[in-house]
């Protein structure tokens, strides 16, 4: 039953238009149950905007899609370019891995992977984004297959991610997974 | 910049109006870069609203709170209240446990775990929510303490747990933690 | 696709803010193949209003269904209850019935009819409204059913009839049926 | 009083959003006794819309003019260009005569118009459209004049015409006119 | 041809709205040459409104109309009620009056008075109130009447006074007249 | 608060659009205690616009800005270029000087200076603008300077004048000033 008008100032390209869209209809739906037939959600672009004293001409920026930064980082990990993946980080960069392992730094965590396993990959279950506000968390869940320290291969084991972006920059990744269950002791 | 005009039937009460502006408004922020300064939401009631041929006087019930419906599960569970606990599942319910132990019944799973620990509580980090549109899917992270089999006690133990919730009930859980992790072997 | 938003004074009715939305839902799908699914309409009203140099506190009446009014009026001139059907006309009333023969008075159209049949009445097939902005122009069709002056009975004879409405009174009334093709000569 | 935002996707033409807006300022003031003075309609092009989960960047087509539909149809008609005719008219096409005469297809309706007069003409006093929702019936109506069999003219012979447009096409005409009153027994 | 909609929360009385809808109406005029016919402004009450991360359900309050604090002030000075007067001055109120005598105490002012006349009077012939966002000027002119000190009165003598109102209070206050054009030397 | 949406036809350019929306935010600020922070007004062009019966597809022009009017006014008098003044000036034009001296022609204000000082400037401290609706009155103060008849000068000495705008030409204007209080007798 909600129709949703946000006006915005012009100058938003139409991908970003369509997200917004989608993700309002999401957060309205996700507070009364209205089924999609019944959620319009529409943008109306005004030609002058002014708000605290000022007459706005242009909109912020878009953000870059949170998910896609969790992907292009995690893929760029995978495939060891630790430059490419260093592109994806904030400064203030943290991680946390299985164990409550913490590190700060790419290389410190490829040294430590290395004590594990020789070689992991991920499949991608779902992206997931959590909206809040200031920052979206992006949770990525799936399974990991790779190759143990002894040669052995393994695959299938479920594994999850949480990452925070601010600012298109990943700040935090906790990661969790069953690598503990299968390892053999 | 961006204002937000939401158009409902009245009768929603005050919380589900915040919630929902809320919502809104970290919707739209997860898509360009505006400040909470800068982001206007309201809500308009109508008197009279016709959609697809049909007149409505009266909105759709609000969903109750995904992370509140998840919350007060995992309050029952660790109290082994079993009945409260089955009132937030769906029936097609199904959870996922470390190790990729998949079950239906919460007896089924509290005969599992009599096998792992003796006692076990969480300690919450963060309720994190994603809106799917049809369902919302709530994550939940933090600590775990508790006791082994053989008496010991553990605590600061890693886990995440990520439920889907559509129509106010719980239709899958899926579970990990670092329990493996320290387990003596 | 169309949402249509209808800003009113506060203090009309449900049924003629039903009317309205009704009525706007049809107009604007009598321009646009728009489905019925696609096209929203709703009502807001607003606490203080002012146009051409006036605040308005109260909306203006509304006016009665045009088509109850023309049914209002034809089942008290098949009772033959000219007052009550003398109510539902405006001063100029004016009517024009096949053959072209013009009358003003219920009493000469009374008159009138009697040399023609005995008894007669209409059974309604449709009324239809023509919204013309400062009148509505009703449609009524259907059959008619009666007795012949010689006493023989006529049953399922087409008839239209046109009548024109402002500010809930009939101005002018039309007919058009298929007597003459019938009546022996 | 009223203020009615029509909200549209882009693309409709200048005719079609100037028959809206007054199509939806004549429907809106057959419900309330609101002047034209009184009656404001404008329509706002926005740049996104969603609904039912999809995003539309375009809108429906316009529908013909159903009463330069019903006109096309009948001066072809006049004209006996059949050809023309027919183009207007839906598969399903059906029409009634006076007495009742059903029939489907034009040239059945010329061999039985034979029988009565050698030509026809129709002088238009009015087209009126009655908006339903998923078809509009036009109403027209004048007078007929023309020749007799017997080579006698006619003229002033009052007539009207219902025809139901859908998408564009006749669906049905029923015609009703006083030449049963006028021919000669 | 503007049409003007206010979005407020509930709870401002009529006369605020009145003032209002009057304000905005005039500052929209006096930038476009639209007659009053053409202007339409209407304030739409909200349920819900979040800015800036807050949640209100409460508009500000109403300023005094400044106009009216301005005449208040003249009618208390003009019956010499000091007190009275007193209430409608900010802390820092500060006047110049003609010769460009400027006094921060109302004692001060009447003390250099009573060196002028005996007793004055003014008689309004405007207030006009220029708003200038954070304060509103309110421009008052007229004619002075009174007695000077050799007994002899006067009357009809120009006056202007110029009030900058902050918050309901008079800050400043500069006065110009015609007396001396008119004093004996 | 408030959220002001100004609906205007298309084709003002953008130095009026920025003048409507601060022209309109100051007064929906002189109504009600709210801060600009609080404050946001925006411009929505439509693309059909109906009113009256009317479809416009073009606004109304723009007024030039009343306190620009006058200063140029102003100017062209300084320099005593009393064609460019005059250009200004409305036929009904009528002035009122220090002690109530009332003039209709440039002329004939020049030559009553004439008598009063050979030279005067001033020195501008506001331009203050009052919208009345169908015209906007002008307040401007400051000090003059310029030379006595016997040759001394004089500088610092307050004025303010008071202009009514009609249709961007000067209907009225009003002048007191201190000339008096500083004048040798």
């Amino acid at each position: 039953m909600p129709v949703v008008s946000i006006t915005l100032l012009p100058g938003y390209d139409q991908a970003t238009q369509h997200r917004m869209v989608n993700a309002v209809a999401n957060a309205v739906r996700s507070v009364i149950a209205t089924p999609e037939a019944g959620t319009t959600v529409f943008i109306n672009e005004v030609s002058t905007y002014r708000r605290d004293g000022k007459v706005f001409s242009e909109g912020r920026a878009a953000h870059p899609v949170a998910s896609e930064v969790v992907r292009t980082f995690l893929q760029a990990m995978q495939s060891r370019d630790l430059g490419a993946a260093q592109l994806c980080l904030h400064p203030d960069f943290r991680m946390c891995f299985p164990g409550g392992v913490v590190m700060h730094s790419l290389p410190e965590m490829v040294a430590w992977a290395q004590l594990r396993y020789t070689r992991i990959a991920k499949q991608y279950e779902a992206f997931e984004e959590s909206w809040q506000g200031d920052s979206t968390v992006v949770y990525c869940h799936g399974t990991l297959q790779g190759t143990w320290l002894d040669g052995q291969t393994f695959e299938g084991i479920r594994f999850i991610d949480r990452m925070v972006i601010q600012d298109g920059l990943i700040t935090r990744q906790d990661v969790w997974n069953d690598l503990a269950e299968h390892r053999k002791p």
